[in-house]
């Protein structure tokens, strides 16, 4: 398979898919909207999983499990929440197949084993949960509930894209409880925080914080805190969710305590999650058009080492040479590979690393070793110099902090470039048909007007900025009064 | 809820039943046949999932994802496979639910909604995984491919038990592809291996390495290497398999390679796992009628500090005694937890602790401080010594080495005081009816004598240890010749 991709000017979405193909990311696979996530894009789900698993157990949350499927009563308890998720769930009715007798060697469902109820397979799992949680909820002593869960999820998506929709995605999803609702929201906010936070320091992605309108909102909240994502193209990206649930599902699964007063009380609740979708916002956010481009702090190699010689002795020799460096750069904690295959030529590998998004390239042959350096590229920015080889260890560390910079600088940079303040709607339109981004503007507050400007522009409202200052406007669109500018954008 | 348990002597599957569910670790769900693991009981699978992951890298696997849904055309493709495991398996069969007309507020399965193939939800990854295969494999040069997927799987097992043998459980199933059968076997025989030294090494649990018969198979399996582990109550435990593959699946999604001499071969196989069982079989192997006994190297909390005090002075001039100490175990890596909660009582945090069976207690009182002593209780013996404060470090150091090798040596005692040889049917039925265990036994090697016994007794074989000597002998059953004792027993 050829390694070159469509560049980012002749087609976005085609680029897109192939990169996630040909850096062996992931893949579509035989099930409808359902994808194979590749060793080298899992390998980064575990970078991120093992930083956020770190950061909710450091606000003191901890990990559980609760079941794939939610017996179809309890998914309608909470009324909005399945009607949001009734129309594109995938639901069990069979326990067992057998043997098709006219057609021998394949297998039927067996109508004796139909299920006296349906079970729906998650989409989201509060349904499940707060039925557990009426049984571990007496007292207020025990409040707060904070626990997440690392699960996969399922939503009967008709337009599939690899990690960005897919019918089946790899997600946590935190469920809290709590007695006061000031601190159930101060846990929304919190938790909105932690994904900007590893959005921001981890992915190098910088984030908009804000709040979504009530179109937008998760099924069953009061509140949908968000963080928002501009991706390259120009469209916006929803990277994680918060919600503060108010009493929600504590009213639809009787959920009380008893108050220290002794009193009966509803329990508040809160749920937050990102997703596999993560690694599609990382990919699009800093690749180009010679591939991926990772930020060292989540890529799965952060050095890799292409030896260039002739002959296995030719090969020993540049590992003597080399190993004393990476051992010290892996007792530094530094993720380093020595690519030894003989299957290979250096130039394919160097292709090969660069589509992979590798952060630091070391290349030696008999001539560095002669002199007593190493040649360092850089991925970011594809350049390469020459090095002494005693100075590898300080370079590669230092680089790699500059580099985790300069990405996250760099999609900064363009997203500030990328927010435009309008106050008319032909110059809402103008931006959004020219460079995109998003377009900040005044809008009179009603769900009518939102949708007539989606129908118009495709462009969404993204959120209400929580940093947004208060300014008198008018809507961009029906000229109503309005204190606050929100952001629009055509979105993923 | 009162913390007594009921006895091992008295009911030991009530004992065992009432152990998980007092000490936190799981419960039954609002679905049938699976379990909500609570933090506790997770705390424990993400200790597990660590060591067995890093033991999977270590020898050269990387993770990946599949889909949960098999599409019954692929399901059905290795016909042993299929006819195993359908008669278990959960089938999506629509993917929308709508409002119900007759039932304001009720939703129903959407007739229109109806999937043209049906979806299974993999009871076991194989058919979706040798279907990826087939398009990763190209030549000899793909091989081998050494793939893991930490997993939640669904059998629809009628009688459920939690962690034991659940609805839905979760995994790890390494689905490996080589270019020889000798390879294949090798991985197989190591990853048994693998398996065995985490069982012992970590669990505690002393296990027999063996192969099972063909009855006990896996569905499609050439060969399934097991370890076989025995619970207090001398029935034994299967704790993980390693499954020979052969060319079955090869064969059936039709995955070939290239030859260095460009030949066209189908690749060889293999499968293994280990699930959230081994946290029944923790459980089950060493705990007492005072509850959960945990070897330190899976303990969620290793050292529990637990004050005696009166009035938050007291409290914290204990917490400021204390803290040093604390700081510089957790710097060597022992996981510690200080209980200062005001709303139990010292008594109760004893009991908490010895039902969770936090390794080592630590309680301090203002005598201990006066002293410059702390008093060390430690739950597998549920001994007690006042110690200096001044060697609490070192102590505990030596105590969670000795708790670890105590436990172990317990359970290996056990279990040899539990492998009888026999060699008539009597004295066969007499061990089994009397102090059980596993009973060695000459065979005649059909699955006809094997099912009879198993009628008769309902003792099935555990396996053919891998160490079991040449003997001449005779079938303990039929009398017919045979040439190797193999191991029966009652089994979860």
């Amino acid at each position: 398979m050829s390694k070159k991709l469509t560049s980012r000017e002749e087609d976005y979405s085609k680029w897109y898919n192939e990169l996630v193909v040909k850096a062996n990311l992931a893949e579509n696979s035989g099930v409808r909207g359902c994808m194979v996530i590749k060793p080298y894009g899992y390998a980064i789900w575990e970078k991120m999983q093992a930083q956020l698993d770190k950061m909710f157990k450091e606000t003191g949350h901890e990990n559980a499990y609760f079941p794939l499927f939610v017996p179809k009563s309890l998914f309608e308890a909470e009324e909005k929440n399945a009607e949001g998720f009734a129309k594109e769930c995938a639901v069990v009715t069979h326990y067992r197949l057998k043997g098709d007798e006219e057609n021998k060697g394949k297998l039927i469902v067996d109508p004796e084993a139909k299920l006296e109820e349906e079970l729906v397979v998650r989409p989201t799992s509060e349904a499940i949960i707060w039925n557990t949680y009426r049984n571990w909820i007496e007292s207020y002593r025990d409040l707060p509930i904070l626990v997440n869960q690392w699960a996969n999820v399922v939503r009967w998506e008709m337009r599939t894209r690899l990690f960005l929709r897919t019918a089946e995605f790899l997600w946590q999803e935190g469920h809290t409880a709590h007695s006061t609702k000031e601190e159930a929201i101060q846990e929304t906010e919190q938790m909105m925080n932690v994904y900007a936070t590893f959005a921001e320091e981890f992915m190098a992605v910088p984030v908009v914080k804000g709040i979504k309108t009530e179109a937008e909102r998760f099924a069953g909240a009061d509140e949908t805190y968000c963080i928002e994502a501009l991706m390259q193209d120009g469209k916006a990206l929803q990277a994680g969710t918060s919600h503060f649930l108010g009493q929600n599902f504590a009213k639809a699964f009787d959920v009380k305590y008893t108050t220290k007063e002794g009193k009966q009380e509803y329990v508040w609740a809160t749920s937050w999650g990102v997703s596999t979708r993560l690694i599609g916002a990382l990919i699009m956010m800093h690749s180009d058009d010679n591939g991926l481009v990772l930020p060292p702090k989540l890529a799965p190699i952060q050095l890799v080492v292409v030896p260039i010689y002739k002959g296995v002795d030719q090969l020993e020799l540049i590992r003597e040479y080399i190993t004393p460096y990476l051992e010290e750069l892996r007792a530094k904690g530094v993720s380093v590979k020595f690519d030894d295959r003989d299957t290979h030529k250096p130039g394919w590998k160097f292709n090969e690393y660069e589509l992979k998004g590798v952060p630091v390239r070391v290349a030696i042959g008999k001539r560095d070793m002669e002199n007593g350096t190493v040649e360092l590229a850089r991925r970011d920015t594809l350049t390469k110099e020459s090095i002494q080889i005693a100075d590898l260890t300080a370079t590669v560390e230092r680089l790699l902090v500059e580099i985790q910079e300069n990405v996250y600088n760099k999609a900064f940079e363009y997203r500030k470039t990328h927010i435009t303040e309008v106050d008319t709607f032909d110059a809402f339109k103008e931006v959004l048909e020219g460079k995109g981004g998003f377009v900040s503007a005044h809008w009179d507050g009603t769900t009518e007007t939102e949708e007539k400007i989606q129908d118009l522009t495709k462009a969404t409202i993204r959120c209400i900025p929580l940093d947004a200052k208060e300014e008198e406007g008018v809507c961009v669109f029906t000229g109503k009064p309005s204190k606050k500018r929100v952001l629009f954008a055509k979105a993923y």
